[in-house]
């Protein structure tokens, strides 16, 4: 294997060279590659789509995480959902939080993570803080007996596995494990290619969330380069807290992030007309077997 | 041809399929290739590179125009260097200008552009405030006898005919061209994969410019997907006027862009701190003999 095709999107692919592959093979749920590349380092791949790098996933990490960690102020408790690389564990361990609980569905993701990319999870998973729950996300979400300040879906795209975490059932079900003042966020795909999935989500959010905002991340990796996330709270509270507040909030993890500021907090919800849509009706068809490019 | 790859970068690649080849050849400065591809329409390629497309060059075109004329807020004359397919000209005609020099090295890209791309210039070469000079930019910059309030350098990277185009003393010839109030801006390649070249380009600029200030623009097919502008002043003059200055000035281009708006314009100043660099000495050697990736 000297290079490794993304196919993603239709009509445009990248492609990487590949150094050496550290794994090749099917889990219960999915296909993972794991290989070396010269410009990004280690590279996890599952079902054909890149999900993490070593050079480029605290783009990523940082913003899914710190964006609703910032913008709370005061998380106690946070719930991932998904993120078995470990990375989004590691930068939600850099705030003061009492727990956090991990449900990732696929163990084999979990531990080839740690053997083999123990670069991006950093440690995280032997923090005491944390409890892992090798399980259905969704399920998990309609059955824990306890509730969080914070929920990070942190999942693969709507097709395969991922799927059931972009049903508007479960995220009714992520809203009623809120406590009071918590946020979800979660990621939406890619903004410039896949823009009525963003506008789908948009509209399931809706049903159960007062407040809906999107917000952008730019991951060299990710397909067309603008991940698309999706902030949401049940009451109406403010997830771009006033600069003042942030920068306070931010001294406590200043220095351990190379992406995030309170500037870039802020300016990733500045939303270009082209990323924009009008609301639709919330009742609509599987994301995952709509095309990529709707427009 | 059934597919074009893009080698920018070493271990990494874009590829689009090719549904027609509309040209292919070499003018007297560059190779230049223009295609039809299914997700992006006609995509413009100089020496192996993409330029524009039909469907992403908005992005860039409107970023490159917009910060600097609505910063200004009156500009009458404007320089575009470089730009030879006409869409930087598009987006400074939506202004009240009074004249638009363009100087362009590769008349064939100007006629091939306006031919084969007629899409992307929409007219603006028609337009009775344009003034077209093929020739060398930087003796143009040396030899004009008039002044202009924004100058944009819309140049390929910094090898082949665009290498002059980031000299520190083409740099001080636009600075002395600018009348008082003035602008300039020019793109400095991608922020992920080219840091150093943001880098030297900030540091040549400071030898003549009071403030300079990067700016990122995300285009799907600039390789990383997140491209690095630059703005400069030759007086302490803000990049970034107050939001209300900039929604003022926005009425009159209001509707006519698909990504820039007041917000969008200060949010892509908000700096991460992985595009950040202390400024280190100017006395550099060319740009162009640095490998991509320096880190």
């Amino acid at each position: 294997m000297n290079s490794f095709q993304e196919t993603l999107i239709e009509h445009h692919a990248q492609v990487l060279t590949v150094d050496a592959v550290l794994h090749r093979g099917r889990t219960a749920y999915q296909d993972v590659l794991i290989f070396e590349n010269r410009l990004f380092g280690k590279v996890l791949v599952l079902d054909g789509v890149i999900q993490v790098t070593e050079r480029d996933n605290h783009i990523y990490h940082e913003m899914i995480a710190h964006v609703p960690l910032m913008a709370h102020g005061s998380a106690e408790r946070v719930l991932v959902i998904g993120g078995g690389d470990g990375g989004t564990l590691r930068e939600v361990l850099r705030h003061p939080v009492a727990e956090v609980v991990l449900v990732e569905i696929d163990r084999e993701v979990i531990e080839l993570s740690r053997r083999l990319l123990p670069e991006v999870s950093d440690g995280a998973f032997s923090d005491p803080r944390v409890m892992v729950v090798v399980g259905d996300g969704s399920r998990y979400a309609g059955e824990a007996g306890t509730s969080f300040d914070v929920i990070i879906i942190d999942s693969t795209d709507p097709s395969g596995p991922g799927e059931q975490l972009f049903s508007p059932e479960f995220y009714r079900r992520c809203r009623d494990l809120l406590r009071p003042g918590g946020i979800l966020v979660l990621q939406s795909g890619t903004a410039f290619y896949q823009p009525g999935q963003l506008d789908d989500i948009r509209c399931r959010l809706a049903a159960s969330f007062t407040a809906v905002r999107p917000f952008m991340a730019p991951v060299p990796t990710y397909a067309g380069g603008m991940l698309a996330l999706v902030a949401a709270a049940p009451s109406r509270r403010t997830l771009q807290p006033a600069m003042t507040a942030l920068r306070t909030r931010f001294q406590a993890i200043q220095g351990q992030t190379r992406y995030y500021t309170p500037d870039v907090h802020h300016a990733a919800f500045a939303m270009a007309p082209i990323f924009c849509s009008a609301p639709r009706p919330a009742d609509r068809t599987s994301i995952a077997a709509r095309p990529a490019l709707a427009s």
